[in-house]
Protein backbone atom coordinates (compact mmCIF):
# COMPACT_ATOMS: atom_id res chain seq x y z
CA UNK A 1 0.00 0.00 0.00
CA UNK A 2 1.53 3.49 -0.91
CA UNK A 3 0.02 6.84 -0.28
CA UNK A 4 -0.89 8.39 -3.34
CA UNK A 5 -1.87 11.75 -4.11
CA UNK A 6 -4.31 12.60 -6.69
CA UNK A 7 -5.70 16.08 -7.98
CA UNK A 8 -7.91 17.16 -10.46
CA UNK A 9 -11.52 14.83 -9.73
CA UNK A 10 -13.00 15.59 -13.99
CA UNK A 11 -14.54 13.06 -15.52
CA UNK A 12 -11.64 11.26 -16.27
CA UNK A 13 -9.94 11.90 -12.86
CA UNK A 14 -12.59 11.17 -10.68
CA UNK A 15 -13.12 7.21 -11.64
CA UNK A 16 -9.12 7.07 -11.64
CA UNK A 17 -8.76 8.18 -8.57
CA UNK A 18 -11.73 5.53 -7.24
CA UNK A 19 -9.64 2.51 -8.57
CA UNK A 20 -6.64 3.60 -6.66
CA UNK A 21 -8.04 3.38 -3.63
CA UNK A 22 -10.94 0.88 -4.55
CA UNK A 23 -8.95 -1.90 -6.98
CA UNK A 24 -5.59 -0.82 -5.32
CA UNK A 25 -6.45 -0.05 -1.61
CA UNK A 26 -4.14 2.94 -1.45
CA UNK A 27 -4.45 5.69 0.79
CA UNK A 28 -5.46 8.02 -1.27
CA UNK A 29 -5.52 11.77 -0.66
CA UNK A 30 -7.42 14.14 -3.32
CA UNK A 31 -7.54 17.48 -4.27
CA UNK A 32 -9.68 19.47 -6.94
CA UNK A 33 -10.14 23.49 -7.64
CA UNK A 34 -13.86 22.93 -6.68
CA UNK A 35 -13.60 21.43 -3.37
CA UNK A 36 -17.47 20.51 -3.34
CA UNK A 37 -16.39 17.56 -5.97
CA UNK A 38 -13.34 16.53 -3.24
CA UNK A 39 -15.77 16.41 -0.59
CA UNK A 40 -18.37 14.17 -3.26
CA UNK A 41 -15.34 11.94 -3.89
CA UNK A 42 -14.68 10.84 -0.53
CA UNK A 43 -18.11 10.69 0.39
CA UNK A 44 -18.16 7.99 -2.29
CA UNK A 45 -15.35 6.73 -2.13
CA UNK A 46 -13.22 6.92 1.51
CA UNK A 47 -9.60 8.61 1.83
CA UNK A 48 -9.19 12.06 2.51
CA UNK A 49 -9.43 15.60 0.91
CA UNK A 50 -6.95 18.16 0.92
CA UNK A 51 -6.78 22.07 0.66
CA UNK A 52 -4.28 22.90 -1.99
CA UNK A 53 -2.00 20.71 -4.08
CA UNK A 54 0.92 21.46 -1.67
CA UNK A 55 -0.95 19.43 1.54
CA UNK A 56 -2.65 16.72 -1.15
CA UNK A 57 1.33 15.54 -1.90
CA UNK A 58 2.38 15.63 1.29
CA UNK A 59 3.90 12.56 2.47
CA UNK A 60 2.70 10.85 -0.78
CA UNK A 61 4.70 8.19 -2.76
CA UNK A 62 2.89 8.88 -5.86
CA UNK A 63 0.91 12.49 -6.89
CA UNK A 64 -1.23 11.87 -9.79
CA UNK A 65 -2.23 14.81 -12.01
CA UNK A 66 -5.19 15.15 -14.55
CA UNK A 67 -6.53 18.51 -15.11
CA UNK A 68 -7.32 20.42 -18.35
CA UNK A 69 -4.17 22.09 -20.00
CA UNK A 70 -0.47 22.94 -19.54
CA UNK A 71 -2.10 26.19 -17.55
CA UNK A 72 -3.71 24.47 -15.07
CA UNK A 73 -0.83 21.66 -14.48
CA UNK A 74 1.44 24.35 -13.83
CA UNK A 75 -0.69 26.06 -11.60
CA UNK A 76 -1.07 22.71 -9.82
CA UNK A 77 2.48 21.59 -9.85
CA UNK A 78 4.55 24.85 -8.85
CA UNK A 79 4.19 27.95 -6.02
CA UNK A 80 3.88 28.03 -2.77
CA UNK A 81 0.64 25.76 -2.72
CA UNK A 82 1.81 23.73 -5.49
CA UNK A 83 2.20 20.17 -5.46
CA UNK A 84 6.36 20.17 -6.03
CA UNK A 85 6.13 21.78 -2.88
CA UNK A 86 4.72 19.43 -0.36
CA UNK A 87 6.75 16.54 -2.28
CA UNK A 88 8.92 14.19 -0.52
CA UNK A 89 12.40 13.62 -2.52
CA UNK A 90 11.96 10.29 -4.38
CA UNK A 91 8.34 10.75 -5.10
CA UNK A 92 7.11 10.62 -8.00
CA UNK A 93 4.31 13.19 -10.26
CA UNK A 94 2.66 11.39 -12.65
CA UNK A 95 1.05 13.82 -14.79
CA UNK A 96 -2.19 12.41 -16.97
CA UNK A 97 -2.93 15.56 -18.51
CA UNK A 98 -2.91 15.54 -22.38
CA UNK A 99 -0.73 18.90 -22.67
CA UNK A 100 2.13 19.64 -24.30
CA UNK A 101 5.69 17.63 -24.71
CA UNK A 102 7.08 21.51 -24.11
CA UNK A 103 5.99 21.21 -20.38
CA UNK A 104 6.08 17.55 -19.86
CA UNK A 105 10.07 18.45 -20.52
CA UNK A 106 9.64 21.34 -18.25
CA UNK A 107 8.23 19.38 -15.48
CA UNK A 108 10.84 16.56 -15.61
CA UNK A 109 13.24 19.05 -15.34
CA UNK A 110 12.15 21.08 -12.11
CA UNK A 111 11.34 17.25 -10.63
CA UNK A 112 15.27 16.47 -11.09
CA UNK A 113 16.56 19.51 -9.25
CA UNK A 114 14.58 18.51 -6.59
CA UNK A 115 14.74 15.26 -6.23
CA UNK A 116 11.32 13.81 -7.40
CA UNK A 117 10.70 11.51 -10.37
CA UNK A 118 8.10 12.33 -13.29
CA UNK A 119 5.94 10.50 -15.87
CA UNK A 120 4.05 12.58 -18.54
CA UNK A 121 1.33 9.72 -18.68
CA UNK A 122 -1.49 11.00 -21.37
CA UNK A 123 -4.28 8.32 -21.91
CA UNK A 124 -6.96 7.21 -24.49
CA UNK A 125 -10.39 5.03 -24.15
CA UNK A 126 -12.44 8.38 -22.54
CA UNK A 127 -14.69 8.50 -19.77
CA UNK A 128 -15.88 5.09 -20.16
CA UNK A 129 -12.53 3.24 -20.28
CA UNK A 130 -11.68 5.59 -16.66
CA UNK A 131 -14.61 3.64 -15.23
CA UNK A 132 -14.04 0.61 -16.33
CA UNK A 133 -10.26 1.15 -15.57
CA UNK A 134 -9.32 0.39 -19.33
CA UNK A 135 -7.18 3.48 -20.18
CA UNK A 136 -4.58 2.72 -22.64
CA UNK A 137 -1.47 4.95 -21.04
CA UNK A 138 1.39 6.40 -22.92
CA UNK A 139 4.28 7.11 -20.70
CA UNK A 140 7.46 9.00 -21.06
CA UNK A 141 10.14 9.43 -18.56
CA UNK A 142 13.08 7.23 -17.23
CA UNK A 143 12.69 3.51 -16.81
CA UNK A 144 13.01 2.96 -13.53
CA UNK A 145 10.96 5.72 -12.21
CA UNK A 146 8.24 3.34 -14.98
CA UNK A 147 9.09 0.75 -13.00
CA UNK A 148 8.34 1.55 -9.61
CA UNK A 149 4.83 3.64 -10.75
CA UNK A 150 3.48 0.62 -13.45
CA UNK A 151 1.40 -0.87 -10.80
CA UNK A 152 -0.36 1.68 -9.67
CA UNK A 153 -0.67 2.90 -13.01
CA UNK A 154 -2.05 -1.05 -14.31
CA UNK A 155 -4.86 -0.52 -11.74
CA UNK A 156 -6.91 1.23 -14.31
CA UNK A 157 -4.52 0.77 -17.38
CA UNK A 158 -5.76 -2.06 -20.52
CA UNK A 159 -2.14 -1.34 -22.18
CA UNK A 160 0.41 0.99 -20.30
CA UNK A 161 3.45 1.04 -21.90
CA UNK A 162 6.90 3.35 -21.60
CA UNK A 163 7.45 5.19 -25.15
CA UNK A 164 10.76 7.13 -24.63
CA UNK A 165 12.08 10.24 -22.52
CA UNK A 166 9.97 12.93 -21.00
CA UNK A 167 7.22 14.06 -23.67
CA UNK A 168 7.28 10.61 -25.18
CA UNK A 169 4.06 10.07 -23.23
CA UNK A 170 2.41 13.62 -24.91
CA UNK A 171 4.08 13.04 -28.52
CA UNK A 172 2.29 9.38 -28.84
CA UNK A 173 -1.09 10.96 -27.64
CA UNK A 174 -0.69 13.41 -30.29
CA UNK A 175 0.10 10.64 -32.66
CA UNK A 176 -3.11 8.96 -31.30
CA UNK A 177 -5.30 12.58 -32.05
CA UNK A 178 -3.69 12.93 -35.38
CA UNK A 179 -5.13 9.62 -36.47
CA UNK A 180 -8.00 9.52 -34.71
CA UNK A 181 -9.68 12.83 -36.09
CA UNK A 182 -8.69 11.42 -39.79
CA UNK A 183 -10.58 8.65 -39.28
CA UNK A 184 -13.59 10.54 -38.07
CA UNK A 185 -13.67 13.22 -40.78
CA UNK A 186 -13.46 10.80 -43.34
CA UNK A 187 -16.24 8.61 -41.84
CA UNK A 188 -18.41 12.13 -41.67
CA UNK A 189 -17.83 12.32 -44.89
CA UNK A 190 -18.94 8.93 -46.42
CA UNK A 191 -21.40 8.79 -43.80
CA UNK A 192 -23.09 12.04 -45.33
CA UNK A 193 -22.25 11.32 -48.98
CA UNK A 194 -24.52 7.56 -48.58
CA UNK A 195 -26.88 9.39 -46.87
CA UNK A 196 -27.76 12.41 -49.51
CA UNK A 197 -27.05 9.58 -52.20
CA UNK A 198 -30.35 8.06 -50.37
CA UNK A 199 -28.48 4.73 -49.38
CA UNK A 200 -29.67 2.11 -46.44
CA UNK A 201 -26.52 2.64 -44.37
CA UNK A 202 -26.85 -0.33 -42.47
CA UNK A 203 -26.70 -2.61 -45.33
CA UNK A 204 -23.69 -0.24 -46.53
CA UNK A 205 -22.20 -0.95 -43.15
CA UNK A 206 -22.87 -4.75 -43.63
CA UNK A 207 -20.35 -5.11 -45.92
CA UNK A 208 -18.11 -2.09 -45.53
CA UNK A 209 -17.62 -2.83 -41.96
CA UNK A 210 -15.90 -5.75 -42.97
CA UNK A 211 -12.97 -4.23 -44.94
CA UNK A 212 -10.43 -1.76 -45.73
CA UNK A 213 -12.54 1.04 -44.35
CA UNK A 214 -13.39 -0.09 -41.27
CA UNK A 215 -12.40 1.72 -38.09
CA UNK A 216 -12.76 2.07 -34.21
CA UNK A 217 -14.75 4.97 -35.16
CA UNK A 218 -16.55 2.80 -37.86
CA UNK A 219 -17.94 0.49 -35.97
CA UNK A 220 -18.84 2.74 -32.73
CA UNK A 221 -20.04 5.73 -33.88
CA UNK A 222 -21.54 5.40 -37.25
CA UNK A 223 -24.84 4.63 -35.80
CA UNK A 224 -24.79 7.68 -33.66
CA UNK A 225 -23.16 9.94 -35.88
CA UNK A 226 -26.10 9.27 -38.68
CA UNK A 227 -28.96 9.71 -35.91
CA UNK A 228 -26.93 13.03 -34.55
CA UNK A 229 -26.17 11.98 -30.83
CA UNK A 230 -23.36 14.16 -29.82
CA UNK A 231 -24.39 14.77 -25.91
CA UNK A 232 -21.64 11.66 -24.85
CA UNK A 233 -18.10 10.77 -25.16
CA UNK A 234 -14.94 13.10 -26.25
CA UNK A 235 -16.02 16.79 -26.51
CA UNK A 236 -14.90 18.80 -29.77
CA UNK A 237 -13.80 21.56 -27.23
CA UNK A 238 -10.96 18.91 -26.04
CA UNK A 239 -10.34 17.51 -29.18
CA UNK A 240 -9.40 21.09 -30.81
CA UNK A 241 -7.78 21.79 -27.63
CA UNK A 242 -5.42 18.59 -28.42
CA UNK A 243 -5.04 19.52 -32.09
CA UNK A 244 -3.69 22.87 -31.38
CA UNK A 245 -1.11 20.94 -29.07
CA UNK A 246 -0.16 18.91 -31.82
CA UNK A 247 0.07 22.18 -34.53
CA UNK A 248 2.36 23.47 -32.04
CA UNK A 249 4.86 20.72 -31.68
CA UNK A 250 4.74 19.59 -35.60
CA UNK A 251 6.56 23.45 -35.89
CA UNK A 252 8.99 22.44 -33.49
CA UNK A 253 9.44 18.79 -35.31
CA UNK A 254 8.44 20.05 -38.94
CA UNK A 255 5.94 17.06 -39.20
CA UNK A 256 3.58 18.55 -42.27
CA UNK A 257 -0.48 18.04 -40.94
CA UNK A 258 -2.28 19.51 -44.07
CA UNK A 259 -5.18 17.96 -43.07
CA UNK A 260 -4.94 17.81 -39.44
CA UNK A 261 -4.78 21.56 -39.97
CA UNK A 262 -7.75 21.80 -41.69
CA UNK A 263 -9.82 19.64 -39.33
CA UNK A 264 -8.55 22.18 -36.70
CA UNK A 265 -10.38 24.71 -38.01
CA UNK A 266 -13.71 22.44 -38.70
CA UNK A 267 -13.62 21.98 -34.76
CA UNK A 268 -13.41 26.03 -34.86
CA UNK A 269 -16.69 25.88 -36.57
CA UNK A 270 -18.33 23.33 -34.76
CA UNK A 271 -17.26 25.51 -31.83
CA UNK A 272 -18.61 28.66 -33.12
CA UNK A 273 -21.80 26.65 -33.98
CA UNK A 274 -22.61 26.14 -30.26
CA UNK A 275 -20.35 22.40 -29.98
CA UNK A 276 -18.43 22.53 -27.58
CA UNK A 277 -19.32 19.89 -25.58
CA UNK A 278 -20.45 17.53 -28.13
CA UNK A 279 -18.29 14.34 -28.78
CA UNK A 280 -15.68 14.94 -32.06
CA UNK A 281 -17.52 12.94 -34.17
CA UNK A 282 -19.85 16.02 -34.76
CA UNK A 283 -17.68 17.01 -37.25
CA UNK A 284 -20.39 15.12 -39.43
CA UNK A 285 -22.60 18.23 -38.82
CA UNK A 286 -20.99 20.57 -40.76
CA UNK A 287 -21.47 18.36 -43.92
CA UNK A 288 -25.19 18.62 -42.91
CA UNK A 289 -27.18 21.19 -45.37
CA UNK A 290 -30.84 20.53 -44.73
CA UNK B 1 -23.62 -25.62 -63.32
CA UNK B 2 -24.27 -22.55 -65.61
CA UNK B 3 -22.48 -20.88 -68.60
CA UNK B 4 -20.78 -18.49 -67.19
CA UNK B 5 -18.49 -15.36 -69.23
CA UNK B 6 -15.86 -13.24 -67.53
CA UNK B 7 -14.83 -10.05 -69.49
CA UNK B 8 -11.79 -8.66 -68.27
CA UNK B 9 -8.92 -10.89 -66.62
CA UNK B 10 -6.63 -7.78 -64.53
CA UNK B 11 -5.60 -8.74 -61.18
CA UNK B 12 -9.07 -8.68 -59.98
CA UNK B 13 -10.98 -10.65 -62.51
CA UNK B 14 -8.02 -13.00 -63.17
CA UNK B 15 -8.27 -14.93 -59.90
CA UNK B 16 -12.57 -14.12 -59.83
CA UNK B 17 -13.00 -16.03 -62.83
CA UNK B 18 -11.21 -18.75 -61.50
CA UNK B 19 -13.12 -19.18 -58.76
CA UNK B 20 -16.22 -19.45 -60.72
CA UNK B 21 -14.96 -22.66 -62.75
CA UNK B 22 -12.55 -24.14 -59.82
CA UNK B 23 -15.12 -23.63 -56.46
CA UNK B 24 -18.17 -23.36 -58.69
CA UNK B 25 -17.13 -26.15 -61.53
CA UNK B 26 -18.95 -23.65 -64.46
CA UNK B 27 -18.13 -23.53 -68.11
CA UNK B 28 -16.41 -20.50 -68.05
CA UNK B 29 -15.71 -18.44 -71.09
CA UNK B 30 -13.07 -15.65 -70.51
CA UNK B 31 -12.31 -12.57 -73.16
CA UNK B 32 -9.41 -9.83 -72.45
CA UNK B 33 -8.36 -7.05 -74.26
CA UNK B 34 -4.96 -8.17 -74.85
CA UNK B 35 -5.79 -12.01 -75.85
CA UNK B 36 -2.33 -13.74 -74.63
CA UNK B 37 -3.95 -12.98 -71.06
CA UNK B 38 -7.47 -14.99 -71.82
CA UNK B 39 -4.46 -17.86 -73.38
CA UNK B 40 -2.63 -17.75 -69.88
CA UNK B 41 -5.87 -18.14 -67.92
CA UNK B 42 -7.35 -20.75 -69.88
CA UNK B 43 -3.76 -22.68 -69.97
CA UNK B 44 -3.92 -22.35 -65.67
CA UNK B 45 -8.08 -22.76 -65.34
CA UNK B 46 -9.15 -24.87 -68.38
CA UNK B 47 -12.64 -23.12 -69.85
CA UNK B 48 -12.73 -21.55 -73.14
CA UNK B 49 -11.31 -17.97 -74.53
CA UNK B 50 -13.14 -16.21 -76.96
CA UNK B 51 -12.24 -13.47 -79.65
CA UNK B 52 -14.96 -10.92 -78.97
CA UNK B 53 -17.34 -10.03 -76.03
CA UNK B 54 -20.57 -10.90 -77.83
CA UNK B 55 -18.80 -14.24 -78.37
CA UNK B 56 -17.95 -14.78 -74.68
CA UNK B 57 -21.39 -13.75 -73.80
CA UNK B 58 -23.47 -16.24 -76.51
CA UNK B 59 -24.87 -18.84 -73.99
CA UNK B 60 -24.28 -17.54 -71.23
CA UNK B 61 -26.07 -17.51 -68.21
CA UNK B 62 -24.26 -15.08 -66.06
CA UNK B 63 -21.96 -12.04 -67.97
CA UNK B 64 -19.32 -10.66 -65.48
CA UNK B 65 -17.67 -7.82 -66.60
CA UNK B 66 -14.38 -6.47 -64.71
CA UNK B 67 -12.61 -3.56 -65.91
CA UNK B 68 -10.74 0.13 -65.62
CA UNK B 69 -13.76 2.82 -65.64
CA UNK B 70 -16.53 3.63 -67.00
CA UNK B 71 -15.72 3.96 -70.72
CA UNK B 72 -13.50 0.36 -70.77
CA UNK B 73 -17.55 -0.75 -69.92
CA UNK B 74 -19.26 0.60 -72.46
CA UNK B 75 -16.82 -0.55 -75.09
CA UNK B 76 -17.31 -4.29 -73.88
CA UNK B 77 -21.24 -4.23 -73.54
CA UNK B 78 -22.01 -1.99 -76.37
CA UNK B 79 -21.91 -2.03 -79.66
CA UNK B 80 -22.31 -4.78 -82.78
CA UNK B 81 -19.32 -6.78 -80.77
CA UNK B 82 -20.41 -6.55 -77.77
CA UNK B 83 -21.32 -8.22 -74.66
CA UNK B 84 -25.07 -7.05 -74.51
CA UNK B 85 -25.11 -8.13 -78.77
CA UNK B 86 -24.57 -11.71 -77.66
CA UNK B 87 -26.60 -12.35 -74.52
CA UNK B 88 -29.61 -14.47 -74.51
CA UNK B 89 -33.20 -13.38 -73.01
CA UNK B 90 -33.16 -13.52 -69.15
CA UNK B 91 -29.01 -13.59 -69.00
CA UNK B 92 -27.62 -11.77 -66.15
CA UNK B 93 -24.88 -8.78 -66.68
CA UNK B 94 -23.02 -8.18 -63.75
CA UNK B 95 -20.48 -5.26 -63.69
CA UNK B 96 -17.92 -5.36 -60.65
CA UNK B 97 -15.73 -2.60 -62.23
CA UNK B 98 -16.12 0.65 -59.81
CA UNK B 99 -17.52 2.74 -62.26
CA UNK B 100 -20.31 5.92 -61.99
CA UNK B 101 -23.87 5.17 -60.51
CA UNK B 102 -24.55 6.96 -63.74
CA UNK B 103 -23.09 4.55 -65.95
CA UNK B 104 -25.05 1.52 -63.53
CA UNK B 105 -28.49 3.48 -64.52
CA UNK B 106 -27.48 3.24 -67.99
CA UNK B 107 -26.63 -0.14 -68.25
CA UNK B 108 -30.05 -1.24 -65.99
CA UNK B 109 -31.82 0.68 -68.56
CA UNK B 110 -30.19 -0.85 -71.77
CA UNK B 111 -30.47 -4.25 -69.96
CA UNK B 112 -34.30 -3.70 -69.16
CA UNK B 113 -35.17 -2.79 -72.83
CA UNK B 114 -33.45 -6.07 -73.83
CA UNK B 115 -34.81 -8.33 -71.20
CA UNK B 116 -31.59 -9.05 -70.01
CA UNK B 117 -30.82 -8.36 -65.79
CA UNK B 118 -28.48 -6.37 -64.75
CA UNK B 119 -26.24 -5.93 -60.81
CA UNK B 120 -23.70 -3.46 -60.11
CA UNK B 121 -21.15 -4.67 -58.48
CA UNK B 122 -18.09 -3.48 -57.37
CA UNK B 123 -15.85 -5.36 -54.19
CA UNK B 124 -13.56 -4.14 -51.95
CA UNK B 125 -10.58 -6.42 -50.30
CA UNK B 126 -8.27 -6.01 -53.06
CA UNK B 127 -6.08 -8.49 -55.31
CA UNK B 128 -5.62 -10.64 -51.95
CA UNK B 129 -9.34 -10.89 -51.40
CA UNK B 130 -9.73 -11.54 -55.03
CA UNK B 131 -7.05 -14.67 -54.85
CA UNK B 132 -8.50 -16.13 -51.79
CA UNK B 133 -12.46 -15.22 -52.81
CA UNK B 134 -13.21 -13.12 -49.56
CA UNK B 135 -14.06 -10.11 -51.29
CA UNK B 136 -16.42 -7.74 -50.56
CA UNK B 137 -19.17 -7.67 -52.76
CA UNK B 138 -21.98 -4.29 -53.11
CA UNK B 139 -24.56 -5.00 -55.02
CA UNK B 140 -27.44 -2.56 -56.60
CA UNK B 141 -30.22 -4.08 -58.90
CA UNK B 142 -33.19 -6.04 -58.73
CA UNK B 143 -34.30 -8.19 -55.30
CA UNK B 144 -34.95 -11.31 -58.10
CA UNK B 145 -32.21 -10.89 -60.08
CA UNK B 146 -29.74 -10.66 -57.23
CA UNK B 147 -31.23 -13.82 -55.66
CA UNK B 148 -30.42 -15.91 -58.75
CA UNK B 149 -26.58 -14.51 -59.21
CA UNK B 150 -26.11 -14.65 -55.09
CA UNK B 151 -24.51 -18.58 -55.28
CA UNK B 152 -22.18 -17.34 -57.78
CA UNK B 153 -21.50 -14.35 -56.56
CA UNK B 154 -20.42 -16.42 -53.32
CA UNK B 155 -17.76 -17.90 -54.73
CA UNK B 156 -15.41 -15.12 -53.86
CA UNK B 157 -17.55 -12.84 -51.76
CA UNK B 158 -16.65 -12.59 -48.27
CA UNK B 159 -19.74 -10.48 -48.09
CA UNK B 160 -21.98 -10.18 -50.92
CA UNK B 161 -25.21 -8.15 -49.94
CA UNK B 162 -27.73 -5.67 -51.98
CA UNK B 163 -28.08 -2.16 -50.98
CA UNK B 164 -30.75 -0.91 -52.90
CA UNK B 165 -31.71 -0.37 -56.81
CA UNK B 166 -29.39 0.02 -60.14
CA UNK B 167 -26.48 2.21 -58.62
CA UNK B 168 -26.79 1.14 -54.69
CA UNK B 169 -23.50 -1.12 -55.19
CA UNK B 170 -21.16 1.97 -57.02
CA UNK B 171 -22.49 4.70 -53.96
CA UNK B 172 -21.94 2.01 -51.20
CA UNK B 173 -18.27 1.51 -53.06
CA UNK B 174 -18.20 5.23 -52.82
CA UNK B 175 -19.05 5.68 -49.27
CA UNK B 176 -16.01 2.74 -48.75
CA UNK B 177 -13.16 4.94 -50.46
CA UNK B 178 -14.44 7.87 -48.93
CA UNK B 179 -13.64 6.70 -45.62
CA UNK B 180 -10.62 4.30 -46.43
CA UNK B 181 -8.87 7.65 -47.46
CA UNK B 182 -9.76 9.58 -45.08
CA UNK B 183 -8.08 6.96 -42.49
CA UNK B 184 -5.15 6.67 -44.82
CA UNK B 185 -4.16 10.31 -44.37
CA UNK B 186 -4.62 10.84 -40.61
CA UNK B 187 -2.73 7.43 -40.28
CA UNK B 188 0.18 9.11 -42.74
CA UNK B 189 0.07 12.26 -40.55
CA UNK B 190 0.28 10.23 -37.30
CA UNK B 191 3.13 8.05 -38.55
CA UNK B 192 5.41 10.60 -40.14
CA UNK B 193 4.67 13.06 -37.06
CA UNK B 194 5.85 10.36 -35.13
CA UNK B 195 8.78 9.77 -36.52
CA UNK B 196 9.57 12.75 -37.05
CA UNK B 197 9.33 13.22 -33.13
CA UNK B 198 12.04 10.81 -32.73
CA UNK B 199 9.60 8.11 -31.26
CA UNK B 200 9.79 4.48 -31.15
CA UNK B 201 6.88 3.58 -33.16
CA UNK B 202 6.62 0.16 -32.28
CA UNK B 203 6.29 1.14 -29.12
CA UNK B 204 3.76 3.85 -30.51
CA UNK B 205 1.42 1.43 -31.91
CA UNK B 206 1.55 -1.10 -29.08
CA UNK B 207 -0.58 1.60 -27.38
CA UNK B 208 -2.69 3.15 -30.18
CA UNK B 209 -3.15 0.39 -32.12
CA UNK B 210 -5.88 -0.90 -29.38
CA UNK B 211 -7.96 2.09 -28.95
CA UNK B 212 -10.59 4.92 -30.75
CA UNK B 213 -7.71 5.41 -33.01
CA UNK B 214 -7.45 1.87 -34.91
CA UNK B 215 -8.04 0.57 -37.85
CA UNK B 216 -7.75 -1.71 -40.40
CA UNK B 217 -5.69 0.52 -42.67
CA UNK B 218 -3.42 0.91 -39.26
CA UNK B 219 -3.21 -2.73 -38.33
CA UNK B 220 -2.25 -3.69 -41.65
CA UNK B 221 -0.29 -0.71 -43.02
CA UNK B 222 1.39 1.29 -40.07
CA UNK B 223 4.77 -1.44 -40.87
CA UNK B 224 4.81 -0.80 -44.78
CA UNK B 225 4.47 3.02 -44.73
CA UNK B 226 6.65 3.44 -42.21
CA UNK B 227 9.16 1.35 -44.18
CA UNK B 228 7.89 3.20 -47.64
CA UNK B 229 7.20 -0.10 -48.95
CA UNK B 230 4.45 0.91 -51.76
CA UNK B 231 4.71 -1.76 -54.46
CA UNK B 232 1.76 -3.95 -53.55
CA UNK B 233 -1.85 -3.81 -53.38
CA UNK B 234 -4.63 -0.88 -54.56
CA UNK B 235 -2.40 1.21 -56.88
CA UNK B 236 -2.73 5.55 -56.28
CA UNK B 237 -4.08 5.66 -59.95
CA UNK B 238 -7.08 3.24 -59.12
CA UNK B 239 -7.73 5.70 -55.84
CA UNK B 240 -7.61 8.42 -57.43
CA UNK B 241 -9.95 7.46 -60.48
CA UNK B 242 -12.06 6.08 -57.70
CA UNK B 243 -12.35 9.85 -55.61
CA UNK B 244 -12.75 11.08 -59.04
CA UNK B 245 -16.01 9.22 -59.38
CA UNK B 246 -17.20 10.50 -55.87
CA UNK B 247 -16.08 14.05 -56.55
CA UNK B 248 -18.76 13.66 -59.60
CA UNK B 249 -21.44 11.97 -57.81
CA UNK B 250 -20.82 14.11 -54.79
CA UNK B 251 -22.26 16.90 -57.24
CA UNK B 252 -25.33 15.23 -58.28
CA UNK B 253 -26.40 14.60 -54.20
CA UNK B 254 -25.30 17.50 -53.00
CA UNK B 255 -22.89 16.01 -50.67
CA UNK B 256 -19.77 17.98 -49.57
CA UNK B 257 -16.56 16.03 -49.21
CA UNK B 258 -14.16 18.59 -48.53
CA UNK B 259 -11.10 16.37 -47.39
CA UNK B 260 -11.87 13.82 -49.95
CA UNK B 261 -11.30 16.45 -52.28
CA UNK B 262 -7.87 17.69 -50.88
CA UNK B 263 -6.97 14.35 -50.85
CA UNK B 264 -7.70 13.37 -54.25
CA UNK B 265 -5.68 16.15 -55.69
CA UNK B 266 -3.14 14.68 -52.39
CA UNK B 267 -3.30 11.51 -55.56
CA UNK B 268 -2.58 13.54 -58.17
CA UNK B 269 0.58 14.60 -56.60
CA UNK B 270 1.83 10.94 -56.07
CA UNK B 271 0.92 10.57 -59.63
CA UNK B 272 3.40 13.51 -60.99
CA UNK B 273 5.86 12.16 -58.52
CA UNK B 274 5.62 8.82 -60.29
CA UNK B 275 3.96 6.67 -57.78
CA UNK B 276 1.12 6.08 -59.81
CA UNK B 277 1.64 2.15 -59.44
CA UNK B 278 2.20 2.42 -55.56
CA UNK B 279 -0.08 1.41 -53.09
CA UNK B 280 -2.67 4.10 -51.89
CA UNK B 281 -0.89 4.37 -48.82
CA UNK B 282 1.86 6.22 -50.46
CA UNK B 283 0.16 9.41 -49.20
CA UNK B 284 2.49 9.12 -46.50
CA UNK B 285 5.41 10.01 -49.35
CA UNK B 286 4.04 13.38 -49.58
CA UNK B 287 4.95 14.11 -45.95
CA UNK B 288 8.27 13.51 -45.66
CA UNK B 289 10.63 16.70 -46.14
CA UNK B 290 13.83 14.83 -46.50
Amino acid sequence: MANVAFIGLGVMGYPMAGHLLKKGGHAVTVYNRTPEKAARWTREYGGRAAQTPRTAAQDADFVFCCVGNDQDVRSIAYGDSGAFAGMKKGAIFIDHTTASATLARELDQRAREQGLGFLDAPVSGGQSGAQSGQLGVMVGGEADVFDRAKPVLDLYARSCALIGPAGSGQLTKMVNQICVVGVIQGLAEGLNFGRRAGLDMEKVLSVIGKGAATSWQMENRWQTMLAGQFDFGFASDWMRKDLGICLVEAKVNGARLPVTALIEQFYAHVQARGGGRWDSSSLINLLAQD
